[in-house]
This record gives C-alpha cells, sequence and structure tokens, in this order.
C-alpha cells in the first residue's frame, strides 16, 4: 500500500517524493520491519521511535520524529486503528459465498453478496444482508436477522428472533437469545418461566468470544450503537447497554439493569438487577455493584462505593491490624489514667 | 387461548361468561395488549395494573383489582409462571424428526417421537428419549443418554457417558462431561490425571448457556433434581449440586464441593472444593466461600463471613478512614493526658 | 492389565507371585472392587486402605499398608496419576480416521494417524500432526497447525493461524485466536482495532472448556509447554502464560501480562494488564492482582497483597465493628479525663 493512502486514511499528508512509498503492514514500534508504518502513542516512546526499524511513524502532531516519514495526527492511536483496518485480511475465511455444505433453510433470505461457511445452519425465515461473512458451524436459528457488513465467526449461535445490526461481529462461541434465568418457586420446588423476549444488537457493535446474552422475559435485551464487550461476560434477560459502553471480559450484569451510554466496565465486574448505571461512569474491574450509579461517577470494590473513598479505605486496611492493637494499647492507658485521677480525687 | 383454560392451568375460576374470552399471550402489565393475560406480582403494582390495557390480570387472593377480570391465586408470580408455559412456542426450532444432515451412529437409540437438528451429531451407544428436542450442531458423544421431553439446545456438547434425566433443559454453548482439573506434579512438570467418572443430570435441572460440568475422577458429578444453573458457570468434578438449588450466572464450584438441596447463590460467587454447604444456606453474589457452610445460614463476602456481620463489616469499613485518624488524635491527646498526670505526679 | 505392568510404570517392584495379578481399573480406596488398584495420598487414610476392596495400593516409600500387595513409591499422588493414564481410554470417539463427514480443505495437510470426527471444519493449510485426535463439530480455520498426539474436543475452535505443539489437550467450547479486546475512543465513539498475531500453544499444555484466548495485536499470545488451564478462563491478547503454571477456572488475565513459570493461581483472579507474576509466586483465589508480583511470593484478596498480610487485615476485619465502638467509647472517657485534668489545674 502506498504510504499516500495511509496519509489520505489519517487526513495528513506526506511530501510529495514519499508519498508513493510502500508500505506492508502496521506492527508496533519493536516489532516493526523496513517496510512497517507504526505509531508512537506516548511521547516517553521516543527513544524506541527513533531505533524502530519502521519507516513511516504515526505521530502526535507537532512532535515529528527525526529521520521519519511522520504521519503528524491529534491523537496517535486512534491513528493507529485507522490504518490498521486497512491492512486487515477481511476474506473470508471459507470463500466467498455459501458453502455447500451450509444446511440453509429454503425460506431464509441470504444477500447474494453474503459468505456462509461449512455447517453453518440457518434455519427458517432467518435473514442475512449484504457482504456479511457467517463462520463455519454456526447456528441461526428461525426468525433471527443479521444485517450488512457484519462479522459472524464461527460457532456462534443466534437463538429466538435475534435480530443483529450492520456491521456487527460476534466471535466464536457466544450465544445470542438464550432463555433469561426466571424461576418461580411452589412449594419449595421452582417453576421454569418461559420468556417472550428477543435480543437486539444495534448498529456498529462488537462482541467477544464465549458471551452469553439472554433475551428479554418480555420486551428485548438490547445493545445499543457501538458498544464493546469482551469475551466471557453475561448479559441477562432485559438488560439494556448503552452505547459506546464498553465492558471487559467476565464481566456479568443481573436481569433488568439498565447501563447507560460510555460507561467504562472492568472485568470480572458484576452488577445486581434492576438499578441504572448513569451515562460516562466508570466501574472498576471486580466491583460488585449493588446500587445504581450516578452519571458519570466512579465506582469501586465490593461493595462498589466511590473509587477515592474506596481507594481511602483499601488504605487504611494497610493500617488495620496495627490500629487495633493501638486501641488495646490506648484502652489501657486510659484505664490507667483514669485509676490515677480517681486516686487523686 | 380461552380464559376458562388459563384459569385450569391456574387452579382458580373465571365468570361464565368470561370463560370464552380469548386471551392470546402473557405480559408485563405495561407491555400487554387488549387480549392479554398479566399479572400482579406487588401490590404497589395496583396502579400499574388498573392502568394496564390487559383485560386478565393474575392477583393475589382478596386482593382484585377494579374493572380487570380477576384471576385469583396465592402467589401471582407462580401464577404467571404457570400462565407462561402455556403461551411458550415449544416446537422445534428445525422441524419435527431426524433431520437429513444429523449424523446419528446406527448403534444409536433415538426415540421415534425425538427430534435432531440439523448437523447435530450422536455417537454410539447414545440414547434419547421421548419427545426430546435436539438443536443444531450438537455433539452427544458415545454412551451418553438423554432422557424424555428434554431440550438440549443448539450448540450443546454431552461427553464421557453424561446422564440426562427427564424435562431437563441445556442451553446453547454448555459442556458437559469435559475432564476435571486433576494434575499432580513431579519433579516441577505437571502430571495429568485422566477421569474416569462422568457427569449426572437429574430430572426437572435447568442448565443455561456456555456452562462446563467435568466428569468425576472415579463417581460421578451430580446435579440433582430441579436445580437451576444460569450461565458460564464452572462445576468441576465430583461436586454435588442439591435438588432445587440455583446459582446464578459465572459462579463456580471446585472439585468435591457438595451443595445441599435448596441453596440459593448469587452470581461470580465461589467455592473452595471439598466443602458441605448446608441445606437452604444462602451465599451472596460475588462471595468466596472457603469454609463449609451450616444449613440455613446465609454467607457473603469474601473470604465469605456471615451476613449481618459482613454488613456490619462493611459500614465499619465506610468509618475506617477517618477512625484512623482519630485513633492517632486520641494517641497524642493520651500522651498530653500522661505528661500533664506525671508532671502533677 | 497385570500388575507387573503397572509396578513397572511406577519404577518399583512387586512379589513375584504377585506380578500375574489381573487389575482392571484403578479407584479411589472407597469405590475400588476386588480387581482395583487405588493410592494412599495420605498418611491419614491408613484405616480407610485397609478397609478398601483393592488388593493393590500404591503407597508411600516405607509405609506398606498390611495385607495389601503394596506398591511403595516416593508420590502415591503422582503414582495415582503414571497409573491412571494405563487404564484411559484413549480411542478416539468417532472411530479412526477421517469421517465422512468432516469438511477438509484439499489444502489441509492431515497425518493420516489422525482422527477427525464427524462435522468437523478443516480449513486451507491446516495441519493435523500423527496420532491427533478431533472431535465433532469443531472448526479448525486457514492457517492453524495442530502437533502430534493433540486431543482437540468436540467443539473446539481454532482460528487466525492458532499454532498448537505437540501433546496438547483443548476441551470443548474453547475458542483459540479469537480478537483481542482493542478500541480507540475518537469523539465519543470507539474504533476497533484490528489484531495481526495469533496464539501459540507450546507441547504438553491442558486447556479446559470454554476458555477464551486471544490473539496478539502484532506478536502472539503464548501458552508456554505444560502450563494448566481450567475451564472459562479469559486470556487476553499478548499475554504470556509460563511453562507448568497452572490456572484455575474463571480467572482472567488482561492484555500484555506475562505470568512466569510455575506460578499456581486460583479461580476466579484476575490480571490487570501490562504486569509481569514472577516465577513460583501464588496467587489467591478470586485474587484481584493489580501490580507485578515478585517471583515465589504470595498474594491474595483485592487488591491483591501478601497472603499473610491479608490474612492479618482478613482478622482484623472481625473485630472492626467492635473496635469503632470502642474508639467511640474511649474518646469520650478521654474527653472527661480531659476535663477532669482541667478541673484540677
Amino acid at each position: 500500500m502506498k504510504l499516500a493512502r495511509i496519509a489520505e486514511a489519517l487526513g495528513c499528508s506526506v511530501p510529495d517524493d514519499a508519498a508513493g512509498r510502500e508500505i506492508t503492514g502496521i506492527a508496533s514500534l519493536e516489532s516493526a520491519g523496513i517496510e512497517s508504518v507504526s505509531f508512537v502513542s506516548d511521547s516517553k516512546l521516543e527513544a524506541s521511535a527513533r531505533a524502530s526499524r519502521a519507516p513511516a511513524l504515526i505521530v502526535k502532531k507537532g512532535h515529528p520524529v527525526e529521520g521519519k516519514l511522520n504521519l503528524e495526527v491529534d491523537d496517535p492511536y486512534v491513528g493507529y486503528a485507522k490504518v490498521a483496518v486497512l491492512f486487515e485480511d477481511t476474506s473470508p475465511p471459507f470463500g466467498p459465498s455459501v458453502h455447500a455444505s451450509a444446511i440453509v433453510d429454503q425460506s431464509a433470505r441470504v444477500d447474494p453478496t453474503a459468505c456462509i461457511g461449512p455447517g453453518t445452519v440457518v434455519g427458517a425465515d432467518v435473514s442475512i444482508g449484504a457482504r456479511t461473512v457467517v463462520g463455519a458451524n454456526c447456528v441461526l436459528e428461525k426468525g433471527t436477522s443479521v444485517g450488512t457488513e457484519c462479522r459472524i465467526d464461527s460457532g456462534v449461535i443466534l437463538r429466538c428472533r435475534t435480530c443483529v445490526g450492520n456491521r456487527v461481529t460476534v466471535q466464536s462461541g457466544t450465544v445470542v437469545g438464550s432463555d433469561g434465568f426466571a424461576n418461580a418457586m411452589e412449594n419449595g420446588t421452582w417453576l421454569r418461566i418461559p420468556c417472550f423476549g428477543n435480543v437486539v444488537i444495534e448498529d456498529d457493535v462488537q462482541i467477544g468470544a464465549c458471551v452469553t446474552i439472554d433475551r428479554g422475559n418480555f420486551g428485548p435485551t438490547v445493545i445499543r450503537r457501538g458498544a464493546r464487550l469482551d469475551n466471557l461476560i453475561h448479559i441477562a434477560h432485559n438488560v439494556e447497554v448503552g452505547a459506546d459502553s464498553a465492558m471487559a471480559a467476565q464481566a456479568g450484569v443481573s436481569g433488568s439493569t439498565k447501563i447507560g451510554k460510555r460507561v467504562l466496565i472492568g472485568g470480572q465486574a458484576g452488577f445486581v438487577g434492576h438499578i441504572e448505571i448513569g451515562d460516562g461512569a466508570f466501574v472498576g474491574a471486580k466491583a460488585g455493584v449493588s446500587k445504581s450509579v450516578e452519571p458519570g461517577s466512579k465506582v469501586t470494590g465490593y461493595p462498589a462505593r466511590d473509587l477515592m473513598k474506596m481507594r481511602r479505605i483499601e488504605a487504611a486496611e494497610q493500617e488495620l491490624p496495627a490500629m487495633i492493637r493501638q486501641v488495646k494499647d490506648l484502652r489501657k492507658r486510659i484505664e490507667l489514667l483514669e485509676k490515677d485521677l480517681s486516686r487523686k480525687e
């Protein structure tokens, strides 16, 4: 790829004599070769940048690196994202079109530009949009729909009228549309409560591997536009994950909880049901969130508390064993003082 | 469905002139339409109940809602469960009988009323009971057996002579019969210890999506009658989960631990191996249980402690940073007092 | 199997007249039958050992059990591992060779002694080594390679040039080579960052069920020789898990963190990204590790702290509510003393 094409993607310029330079990939500063473009995401990396074999670097505006072809942008990490997609291999892993071994119900509507891998099962009334690539051994059960330019990786299972928007990635092993965990107890025995809702995944959502998203009891479970879910996450029935929120691996959200927009959630965090997490909130890794969280606030710990408060509690815990000994000592000294003083009365 | 049929399922009565009323589904008070039945699970919902478009309501005995056809029961939430199943779509997702693309070993015994989805692999000596519905792309390895009226959803994998009872649901992506995590160290290197046991899932058990249940070392790992497992749960080798116990998502149980009957376990809770959790115990979300728990007791936190005690500790933690400052202040004042007093001697 | 064969595997001797004794399996002391070999892994089990129906016992050197055929070894638990593999059923679950329903790309190189189960998809340029057994409905995407004598269980998905060594087990539902969780935010919206690396799994690694291992951004994610991963574990992009390290179920490791050799990690533990865990370290169950850990040190809790220190903090927490009351009482008594004393001035 010509350097000019990369500059164009970044919205910046390169000297005319470098525009035709051939770049074969993007790499980290350390792993870059003599035909790579790399990026300097932190000013502390300048020495590494100079030492890198990469001839071209995505750098922060006004911070060019000597001896390199500099692509100056506002945010080099964003620049990295924009250039990386240019080099991504997006060819369907099992060839174009529908593989002969895929089992596609005759009522399914599969766009002629969609690809379906070997062994994938497409049920009745399923629709698959243009340029969507479905891997091998997936199951799209009856009534599910997938929009355009999606990537449904091998082994994904979409159940119960799951509705997937456009430009969505769902990675391998993920199950969407499983029944919610809903039971009623009668005389010491559980009765199962069937679910009637589905799951709606809006445009530009990215979902990791081995995630489970349960369908709603009546209404849908919703993953809003642009949200990011890492691997092994559990989303219970009737949850809503807001637009552009990001959730790290192994987090879990209980039923009917509503997570706002642009919420950042650390790994292994958990949420009780029926609460609201305000827009722009931050939830630390491993936090156990048992109450609603105000927009923009930061919580961590279990039970989750204000981040700064929690940091103070954690620091104080370090002193706790010593303090308990000290309080015992102080009590003795007070008793002594009291005795002394009463003696003097 | 006639209202009379719903009343019959609930064991209650409706006025003769309403018995023939056509009801097309069950819904929440908010989402109900003019042909829905809904339910009032909490007396605080009376206003919503009155405002609901549902003509018929499942209500608590003695608490009818004005202007509605009231189905009076002891527990409206239980009533909801009983009526919801009447409206559930239980048609097999890939049509009746065994799909042509399923790969069924000739030694397998599949009841003629069982359904098997496309791409599902049924190994040697497998048996599948009457009216059981197996989804697409499942694998039932040699020697596994599934009873009658089960639902084995798409993508489930049953290994190593797993034995599933009747009326069991196993949701997509779940793996039953994987090898336990058993290793012995010799000279700094692990030796793998193979497992010889299997997994036994008794009648009426419900298992969520992407759950893993390891088979036992020698004897079986057992999930007892009526137990409920949510998604992404880990059950190690030789664990026993007692009858009617319920475990929320992402909980994990280490090897040989025995969980009693009707134990309630919160999400992301964890249990060390070789302990016993007594009947009727309650284990809070995210609890880390490192010791056996008495029947009927409630524990939470990490390490798990008595629930009320833990609540007091959590409350005290809030005061901890302030108290540490206070103790320092008290010490200074005591030192001053001691000096004062010694001066006076 | 003759007892002599078992003694040979253990490197110990049996009396000549017992060498021909037929043993049909290994079992626990309790479950052993009259043709079983069992093992005494703890001197406290001597009574059970004597009561066991097993005629032959693997025992600690110098601690024979009366009336039994004793196989004396340094570590009976290691002995158990060595004998158990002799009795393991390693026959391929779906028969030898490549099943007719497997879909194998013509460019794939499959060793003639390898077995591939029904419905498994083998992509372009995949290689599968000698005596490797692949289960049913797996997907090995283009460019992946699996060495010799591996066991790839049903439903495993290997993506993006995953490279698996020799004698590796990957259990069902596991996804290797999924994209890392990498995003850059521009104007409040996430940009996806594609990954270019792969996953390398070295020889003798054992991986449980429903594990997810993301491929690296540029370089590989690496699981080193002999490492053990239990079920439902998350390994993020560019992580390295050191040789002979063992990680219990539901643990998770964030991006670029490096775990040393022979590290022991408890269930549900979590690690932030970009830290190093030294060789031989111990990380307790549910620990939240937010900083690098020194070689050989033991940490637990959240945030993870030195194990002994953490135990003291936990013990102190128990006294915390009482201490807060006490401090309040002490303050009052000090105020009284101060008043008294000032009165006396």
